[in-house]
């Protein structure tokens, strides 16, 4: 199959061996596939994600220096079975899953070797996994399941009373996705924020009632005039410093949820956190039920997904794509069509 | 009156004039009176107190660099009262009160001119804040119900389900204080770490079920072996590089008080935290309904104050005793006598 190999930040399309499924495991097709700011962060910073990843004992595993084929965003249709499977789904389904393998240990899909992810023509997937596209639902919307997760993830470890002010910083994938499951929700006045003109816009299409360019208007004043018992912000920014940033701006008493994913060290003032008795919440992730609720919102209509496609590319614009992701005013998703475009 | 005077970490004795109580307020005697953790950070790092609090706009409020008479841990006995109070308790009855004034704006006992502290002869407080001491109790046992409600307060925002294993890291008064109340609310396998032999010696006497030097033994790994479901750890150490140290300890989804006060910069390493979806929960003081239980606490026996005591000084006393407690290896409570032995 061809598929975009990475090995420390370079990127290139290549023939390779398409995987075979062993036991209790399906091939697919892959039909679209996301790219994710972690793919970005693991492509440029290798060995800081390798070597943190590894004190941490935590869920991303990229686990050695071979070149690797990345993406875990995706929706792909059924081609084959391997041994010991039930064969549900008839070839052709449109299917999605959590980007893991249930091998021995747990193997993530599109950071090693052995699981190669959706920025290729096939992969693997775990048949027990597989949650079944509702029809009439496009592979380029389903592929968003995985991202939009994460943002249902994160409000409800948040664990909001119903009276609360929001704030979201940062509209990148991540804090657009938090903004989606806010509003789907219901929660009460969201306060979303952004450097990018374009990335505003994109949260005003999720559903934020207030926006700001925070370089123009504060959003935690904007927060405290809403008069509301309890502030909860949602970091979506993920770069050194916005801890610190949000110690100084949150009232007393606010909750931080830690969505967006910081590497390197980070330097903060905690007398600050200290004085304010912040509660600070770091999540990541979903569990297999908000995956499967999240699909089913896409389906439905609770998430609204059309205005996040900003951009699709064949595998051999994959590398552009990730040089133009860098760029901090990129807006929306990249979905990556390793097969053309979607039926 | 008699009182010690700090400036930017100096201490000495010094004539200076009585405090007068202004409408609402009363002129206390001061019977005994902590040396707070507190107290150490704002005498030896006074720019940064004043600069960091200032940011946080916190309840430290150490305001101008003029000498102030430090100490907010009391008990004191009434002498005299200012106009429009109610002269409630006789002279002579013994009060503790939280170290606050109510004045416009609210003024902290302790930290600035306006309000000298314990470590002199006299204070004013506020009539409405007094607590009369249960009868019987000693004066130096009285003077632990503020510092004793921080450790209540750090446990009740624990919002611990009774499931827990928890750990207490740093057995200075901070420490104590959380497992003290740990201890008072019935709380389930307590395991207290420090490098102090000294100050186990004082977790075990407040009712510590299992007390390691970390040197030795992994604090985190006796909890695990606890199999409970929850861990809550408490950091009362309050200097650069716990916070990051916790992270690479903690069980994933544990729970961390943060009691402990660091004024400086701290780095860590959001990853880690994100990994284990870590929460961490930053406290500060009390409630005075918490100040109120935790000196009936005291009073009833709940709260073991005795083995705390470990030395008694003269206002002479003071600045020496600064500079042994500026000793990591400083254990428990050194209480101030302004006006000789209490009654």
């Amino acid at each position: 199959m061809r598929a975009v190999l990475m090995e420390r930040g370079k990127l290139w399309v290549e023939q390779m061996p398409t995987p075979e499924p062993g036991p209790g495991e399906v091939l697919v097709r892959t039909r679209a596939c996301g790219i994710c700011g972690s793919d970005l962060h693991a492509a440029r910073h290798t060995e800081a994600f390798v070597k943190t990843s590894r004190e941490a004992g935590g869920a991303f595993k990229l686990t050695t220096f071979d070149p690797v084929v990345m993406g875990h965003e995706f929706a792909a249709e059924v081609v084959d079975y391997g041994p010991d499977t039930q064969q549900r789904y008839p070839a052709g389904t449109l299917v999605t899953s959590v980007p893991m393998l249930l091998r021995e240990p747990a193997t993530p899909v599109g950071y090693t070797t052995e699981a190669p992810g959706g920025f290729g023509e096939y992969m693997v997937l775990s048949e027990r996994l597989l949650l079944q596209v509702p029809g009439g639902l496009p592979a380029t919307h389903a592929a968003f399941t995985e991202p939009m997760a994460v943002g249902l993830h994160a409000v409800r470890k948040a664990r909001l009373q119903g009276n609360e002010v929001t704030i979201v910083q940062g509209c990148g994938p991540v804090g657009l996705a938090v903004i989606t499951a806010l509003r789907a929700q219901g929660a009460g006045p969201i306060i979303a924020a952004d450097f990018s003109a374009a990335r505003r816009a994109l949260a005003e299409t999720q559903g934020a009632h207030q926006i700001v360019d925070p370089s123009v208007t504060d959003p935690f004043a904007l927060a405290a005039a809403q008069g509301r018992d309890n502030t909860t912000i949602f970091e979506c920014v993920g770069v050194p410093g916005m801890l610190d940033a949000q110690f100084v701006g949150a009232p007393a008493n606010a909750q931080i949820v830690v969505v967006g994913v910081c590497l390197q060290h980070d330097s903060l003032r905690p007398l600050i956190a200290i004085n304010k008795e912040l509660r600070l919440q770091f999540v990541l992730g979903y569990s297999l039920d908000e995956f499967r609720d999240t699909l089913h919102g896409i389906a439905d209509g609770t998430f609204q997904i059309e205005p996040l496609i900003t951009e699709t590319v064949a595998l051999e614009g994959v590398a552009d794509a990730f040089d133009r992701l860098a760029n901090p005013d990129a807006q929306g998703k990249v979905l990556v069509l390793p097969n053309g475009p979607s039926p």
